[in-house]
């Protein structure tokens, strides 16, 4: 819905949206901006098959943007910002879905952020908005009252009925990141389990290879391919894995090999088991 | 949402969409209509404060509608519409938010039917949308993929992640429909927890009196005044009940007086108690 809220509420007359494409993501935004939203495409790495996200010199950005989207970390592609894009005076506008509270974000530096809150805040059915709010002034008031974002300001979410339960897990996932010494401790809990990850596939002699470039690993979800992409191991990878208690390996059909996520949720412990599974299949498999 | 969806997936270009006002949440429908779209108000009770839906000879449908909107359950009025309105050629369209399997119903006679889950169907945040499919691809496809039908048709409901928690807990309650007999057995549970209550109402010589026509009445929303609407009396009611355990027994504000909702989950031993209580407070408050 965000896709289509953002345009709808943020879009200037005249003044196109900049996207920056990196996958799934922002071609589902582009192809909602395609249905009649003036736009550009400020930078990609869609020839290079999204391996890495774009170096702030390949950002051609419009004199006169409305804004600026991106999307923070890719699922399917296996990447993840870690700076920011510098945008100037264009607002930057950020899909958050799969990262958010993940690690530490300056959030003055946004003008709109979005998070489906499935991946780490807790059960799908609501979506978290940050937004800036001269930009929810933007809207024309025209709009479908309950697609503009000044309505769900104004009326503090409660325009029409919440999905009460799923902002009640919300509410109890923070609490627990409280508990686990907030943010700082979460992102340094997930490095480090990134870091174990990459750092097995890396020192794997070739037997399990990421194509992603190391300055855009993402430490939420980790794509790989095993025997240098022979599918059949690829598949008893996955079979095996299961069997030992590890669902879900297989990476996105459009990719093909593996993908890992490492949400917040998943402990050091499970992935010390998928490394120690992993060195021990290339053993047996090698 | 299916204020704004309806109409932006079922109005026809020169074809007005008529609707059919009987309270706040058609006033609702109409607002959003008023947004741009091509509408005639085909018959409104509003200068009887609503306390009736239109009879069939009231309703001036337009010669070529888009579609009819209606609401089949007043929550805020305490009205229902017993025997559904006949639209000809043009589909009806109907929110059912508040009284969906609550009684039987010719779905074929719709066109389209809402409801969120969050009165007889299960926790908020999800809503059942029944579409005929020749309706749903009136649509232009140029319209935000999320917000046309056919996405969902052609999706599964699965185009973008969907409420899982409150899907699975509106299953639980399909099948606990099942076990109490079916919508058959639902239905007369509550016609017998509606007669109750009004029979109350209408045998307390005036005591307590129910502003609503008969034929009109809703077996879902009990709305009624205490003691010829002193409001003191109903202030000490709506806090007799609370302390007797009966809780939001208050009106809506806009109209004042009581209301009490009798939705699926209400047992009948549930308004036994509150009769009996109303029956004590009459006497003690008389």
């Amino acid at each position: 819905m965000q896709f289509t809220m953002a345009p709808m509420n943020l879009a200037l007359p005249g003044k196109p949206v900049d996207l920056i494409h990196t996958g799934m993501w922002t071609a589902k935004a582009l192809g909602e901006l395609k249905k009649g939203v003036l736009h550009n495409v400020a930078a990609s790495t869609e020839a290079e098959k999204f391996v890495r996200v774009p170096r702030q010199d390949e950002i051609k950005l419009s004199p006169e943007a409305s804004y600026v989207h991106m999307c923070t970390n890719n699922t399917i592609e296996g990447t993840q910002w870690h700076a920011m894009p510098e945008t100037g005076s264009a607002p930057l506008v950020a899909d958050m879905s799969s990262d958010i509270a993940s690690r530490q974000i300056d959030v003055k530096k946004f003008g709109l952020i979005f998070a489906g809150a499935q991946k780490n805040l807790g059960p799908s059915g609501a979506t978290v908005v940050i937004v800036r709010k001269d930009l929810a002034e933007r809207a024309d008031k025209n709009l479908p009252t309950l697609l503009q974002y000044r309505t769900h300001i104004k009326e503090k979410s409660l325009y029409h009925t919440p999905p009460t339960f799923a902002i009640y897990i919300i509410g109890l996932v923070m609490e627990w990141i409280e508990a686990e010494g907030g943010i700082t401790a979460i992102e340094k809990r997930n490095e480090a389990k990134a870091k174990l990850l990459y750092d097995t596939i890396d020192t794997s002699n070739g037997y399990y290879i990421c194509p992603v470039e190391k300055a855009s690993r993402s430490r939420m979800n980790v794509v790989f391919r095993v025997a240098a992409g022979d599918e059949a191991k690829e598949k008893k990878f996955a079979k095996d894995a299961e069997a030992a208690g590890m669902v879900g390996t297989p990476g996105h059909r459009s990719v093909g090999g593996m993908r890992v996520s490492l949400y917040n949720a998943v402990t050091s412990e499970a992935v010390q088991a998928l490394t120690g599974f992993m060195r021990e299949f290339q053993r047996t498999n090698g």
